[in-house]
């Protein structure tokens, strides 16, 4: 048995319950900047990819299977599929598929993967009550902010203490945004928010597990029902969040009310959302962007290559040091395979982490000729590589940011490949390019019943 | 900004998730005493009783609502009512509506209240199923051990922490049960409850609201989605209740494992279980039994009683101290309300907590006439009342321990008037009496099909 000191209440919090309420069903529809008008439409569009990408996995093959046991009506698309279920099971199974390959954004300054939970329950809600494209945006921007701001009042003790920070925050989000979407008032969005401050999910023992993608999912899923209820009536706590037995302080040793009152209003947190251009832990992706560069920008071929030399910081090794990754799954912690994937292909999405891929024997000779160690002059985020080539030339490559990070971000035409790679293998090149154009011309859309339409396979 | 001190993790927990899985699936149909399946036969009838009586409450019309937007298939029953949803949002509603009136079941080591989550995600799954109703008594048996033996582990810390523990752990013994109705086998079971664990439900922050019911209905909706997922081979930790980052160590600050597996499958904490005579916090309990005594034992009738003389336990007043309630609500928190519908009516159920009884001028007459003093001799569980009749008489009633403790629990007959009280107003009389028929033969029934049947209003 162990026991261990209880938690001080802290009486005097800011009403933050209100503040978020008021927020999310005052604020100005595109009350903010073109870039972050844009950076809603990059998270929408990537998040988008990342769930018809995994539209076949067994994590949504599996949940649906369940959810079709209930005979859910047919309100709302499945992304990639052409099953339709009910408005609340679509939040929950696209929530699934959207995290799956652990392709999905990342708001960096708390790992929250804010679409996720947000998106999929906005793109559900929005096909089933007709809202507008420009709706969608403003729900998905509102319901972000929520989500990270609380992110930020509680990491990084509430993620360290074992709670999956987008399940547990992405609740919020989503009930935000929903609320947002259905055009609810203050007093109701703060009811909503009450009833999804109960409904946390999400642990990080299940990493490893498809409960990891669950939590996203069953946040989403939270988004309409808290909302449903609260236009219905249904109330909960006006202090849910704040209160000493209100949600920070039951699931955080740490809440700093300012992270969510500071400049409301003013500061979006997307505008902190990245997107991960390989399918892998960010702390690979120099390594692999050092080999692509090396590839596109030095014009060296795979077979060109001696030998591989990285400089890295100690966190490579320790997190993806395998030599000789037996499968894709493992393939995932290995700096080598990463490395060989960037120069034989110039990329590194989830089919790069195939089983086929990880044991083609020319990747296999390619992962044996690179060589990694540690140099604790190099950041976390940077990586040096000297590539020596058979013919004895030299190239150097030194990465400070990687494509992704805050400093580099993906470009958009970077964005439409990986989106490119993720989709046409399940809808075909048409309905991708036709879906690409849906996602940038969202703010336009009178609804988004094209852009869901042409996220099905066709009927056969 | 508030920091505390970060929990130690404890490394070395047992395999609970594991032993509770292998449990659940292996123990024998009807594997304890008859008393511990008297005790699920009552459990159920409690229930039952709770569930249909406030089937036409604004937390019931309000959720239903919200739960109608998505079209539900009608797989299942709602207590009380004519409509019918799918499996999952019959338990949800069915759980709400069970807790709405704080009149259910109390397993008084935890104050968790287990039939909600537990028989309200089990009987919706059996309706669709076609359990036996031998099947759903061992379901129940079990799935209560799981959510109480769990709550056992954490009280009272995780309580004072802020959890509500009835949906906390409600959603681990929902799961359980719906495993076993589905006749999962042991590795299923382990993942339908590591999926649960990541699905806590409750902050008592929101009692006073109607989220307070939701919680054990949130909890009771995890239970089928939890069993159908695993069923359909989805995956989560195998260690998700013990290890460092799982349930027991997220959510709770102590964590006794050997609450969970001493003597487990010998001893069953059903047995444990109490239920509520009288409709309001049970603190006020002795002195409604104290002064029912006075009627039903002494023949004292409220006219002739000049006053009433309560030596009270401090919590009484600090909790319930209102001289003079205004409406139903407040009298719930007035000891001297709960003495005058003891004395007047010989009972304290929901009917008698109405606006329309708390203003009646006999009752605000008789409410004044009640005296409460803290004496610090007496215990929290006893009341020692003196009446002074208008004649110069004087009656005294100690109660060392109130009906409904388990010292003292309620009778057969005791617990049918608490069920005709609850049910006849919204069902009538004769299906009444049929349901008490069908809750008493519950282990005989082939399946559950006329015991929903009875709990609907005849179709108009």
């Amino acid at each position: 048995m162990a026991t261990n000191t209880q938690v001080t209440a802290d009486h005097n919090a800011p009403p933050i319950t209100r503040l978020l309420a008021e927020f999310v069903a005052g604020h100005p529809s595109r009350g903010w900047s073109d870039e972050i008008d844009a950076q809603a439409h990059r998270t929408f569009m990537n998040w988008l990819g990342c769930a018809i990408g995994a539209a076949g996995h067994e994590s949504v093959l599996s949940s649906l299977a369940a959810v079709q046991e209930l005979s859910p009506a047919p309100q709302a698309t499945l992304l990639g599929r052409r099953e339709r279920v009910d408005i609340a099971n679509a939040a929950l199974i696209n929530g699934i598929a959207s995290h799956t390959f652990d392709f999905d954004d990342t708001h960096l300054k708390t790992i929250i993967h804010p679409a996720g939970p947000v998106a999929s329950a906005l793109l559900a809600l929005a096909e089933k009550t007709g809202a507008s494209g420009r709706e969608l945006l403003d729900a998905l921007v509102l319901g972000i902010d929520v989500a990270c701001r609380l992110g930020n009042m509680m990491y990084p003790h509430h993620y360290d203490r074992g709670w999956h920070i987008t399940g547990s925050t992405g609740t919020l989000g989503a009930a935000a945004g929903c609320s947002r979407l259905l055009g609810l008032d203050a007093d109701r969005t703060q009811m909503a928010l009450a009833i999804a401050a109960s409904q946390p999910v999400g642990l990080r023992e299940q990493f490893g597990t498809m409960t990891k993608p669950f939590h996203p999912g069953g946040a989403a899923r939270a988004g309409p029902m808290s909302a449903l209820l609260a236009k219905h009536g249904f109330t909960g706590s006006r202090r849910a969040l704040e209160a000493p037995r209100g949600f920070a302080q039951v699931v955080s040793t740490k809440y700093d009310w300012d992270e969510v009152t500071g400049e409301l209003g003013q500061r979006f947190e997307i505008g902190f959302n990245t997107y991960k251009p390989f399918a892998c832990g960010i702390v690979i992706h120099p390594s692999i962007d050092a080999c692509a560069q090396l590839r596109q920008v030095h014009g060296v071929a795979a077979d060109q290559v001696e030998r591989i030399d990285l400089r890295v910081h100690s966190l490579v090794l320790e997190l993806t040091g395998k030599k000789t990754p037996k499968d894709g799954l493992e393939s995932k912690f290995s700096v080598y395979h990463g490395c060989a994937s960037g120069l034989m292909f110039g990329k590194a999405g989830e089919a790069e982490f195939s089983d086929a891929i990880v044991t083609r024997p020319d990747m296999v000779a390619l992962r044996a000729r690179v060589h990694a160690v540690v140099d604790n002059s190099i950041d976390e985020a940077s990586v040096d590589l000297v590539a020596t080539l058979k013919d004895g030339r030299q190239v150097k490559v030194f990465v400070e940011h990687a494509v992704g990070s805050l400093e580099k971000p993906m470009s958009k035409a970077q964005l439409e490949a990986k989106f490119n790679d993720l989709v046409v293998p399940v809808l075909g090149q048409q309905a991708c390019t036709r879906l690409l154009d849906d996602c940038w011309s969202l703010a336009q859309a009178p609804n988004v019943a094209a852009l869901v339409a042409h996220a099905c396979p066709a009927q056969a």
